[in-house]
């Protein structure tokens, strides 16, 4: 555990794996995309604790964002990342450059095509293609027994464990409860771009949240109704532009109008210019 | 080789192939549609060549047939396929139903983008979609060191040559030869279709190709000169009409004017109802 390696090549990286497969060791995987917090590390140690061999992949993936979005300003740092890779026991760091990635001639794309259509389907035109591709991808390149993710990007573990089944991929998808602030706000690398005010509005998301669960407990099962209340707090405070607040059907991610299965409460909300997520599923405990 | 063992279900046919590469044992995979002929059994017999074990899979897969195409009506005789396959040394036959390779609810999808736009990809919309996916997932369960596939089909090699590199598929791709009839007519599980006078039109596929060979090895390139006289040949002949007939790049399957590097004269006629492609590298000899 003591010597992190850190492997830059698509080939290297899957001969290591192989032979690690052949010795009969078990290999599990965190796909990141840097700029680790303690969510990151939540996984890492999941990893950790479930398989021989640990290995973290650091890319951050032209192909899941959109033109405007924040790729060139996503956060990066390569050398704090590792070290904190390394306190918690990771073996490799898979760290590739762009064009291993995605040589010039590339064009294959996996699309899962019904649980990527609402929330941020909506918003983010080809957002979960370029995530099930790049997971496709690594996962071929990782060949890990198992792969963890956290719980905050909801509608990305469900689009990852469809495409998992779909393609009958032969490993096992872990999903970790989402790793919050003291005061409630979930973790994400984007937390840094907020201001001390944004910081202060960021908190109606999860408030929000806490509120839908109480109605929910009191027995409230109209989505619509529990909607507008969050819309009520969240606009109430500074700096905020909702993108979405849903109600959706825990597993096909569908709009529900009265809530009888499980379902998930899901918001995209912009605090200035920051686009933040979070989720919880109704009657659930609010992950801490 | 005595044991020919059929396998239905994905999990058996996934820990069996497991078990395998556990032991350090080479799998070479055919994936096929069944209704052998002489051409599957020579990729059979270069499987068996070059690995330990291996396994043909026997799927018609409805998803790379449009709705107008011969699904139901695909030509089928497993138990003479599974004869032919033990004569020469197959190991397992994976023969799943539907219900196990399209579950309720699928909806996952592997796109080739360019190589598969022209040609088949004019006629056959969603027909290369439905071919790499279930290849993709076959690989999946199948877990090959190598897949071994005829060059008749052309643009679906490419395809998947391309998905295998783009995805990071740890396997090596195989194309071999096109296997001809005596008189010339590549072999194809469709010319079960033909009556006695199709089959005779049939013949001037190859010959329009054994044509452009001529043109090409006398010094033309002008490759619109040379597609008019596989047309002409084409048309002489009753019952046919010619779907496409274009002369490519090798690599990306964009249409020539010019030939200059290395040119794939590819084609599409249907015989009656029954539609044949056939197709041969200019340059090299006619492979039969």
């Amino acid at each position: 555990m003591d010597n992190l390696q850190v492997i830059e090549s698509v080939k290297a990286m899957q001969s290591h794996c192989e032979r690690l497969r052949l010795a009969g060791k078990k290999i599990s995987f965190v796909p990141t995309m840097g700029y680790f917090h303690e969510g990151h590390l939540s996984l890492m140690k999941e990893a950790r604790r479930t398989a021989d061999h640990v290995v973290v992949s650091i890319y951050v993936n032209p192909t899941q964002f959109g033109p405007k979005e924040d790729f060139s300003k996503y956060p990066r740092d390569f050398d704090r990342d590792a070290a904190m890779a390394k306190s918690v026991g990771v073996d490799v760091i898979f760290f590739p450059p762009n064009s291993e990635m995605y040589p010039e001639g590339y064009q294959t794309y996996v699309n899962v095509e019904k649980v990527t259509q609402n929330l941020c389907g909506l918003s983010r035109p080809g957002h979960f293609r370029g995530v099930t591709t790049v997971c496709c991808k690594l996962f071929n390149i990782v060949k890990p027994h198992s792969a963890v993710f956290g719980r905050k990007d909801y509608q990305q573990l469900a689009a990852i464990r469809r495409m998992v089944a779909d393609l009958n991929m032969d490993l096992e998808i872990v999903g970790m409860p989402t790793f919050r602030e003291p005061d409630g706000l979930a973790m994400s690398s984007r937390n840094v771009y907020l201001n001390k005010e944004e910081r202060a509005s960021a908190l109606t998301l999860v408030g929000s949240l806490k509120m839908a669960q109480k109605l929910y407990a009191e027995g409230e099962r109209n989505a619509v109704k529990i909607i507008r209340q969050a819309e009520k707090l969240i606009t109430s405070a500074p700096f905020t532009a909702i993108d979405y607040i849903k109600i959706c059907d825990a597993a096909t991610l569908e709009d529900v109008l009265e809530i009888k299965g499980e379902a998930v409460m899901a918001l995209a909300v912009k605090v200035g210019k920051t686009r933040l997520i979070d989720n919880s599923v109704l009657g659930d405990k609010l992950e801490a």
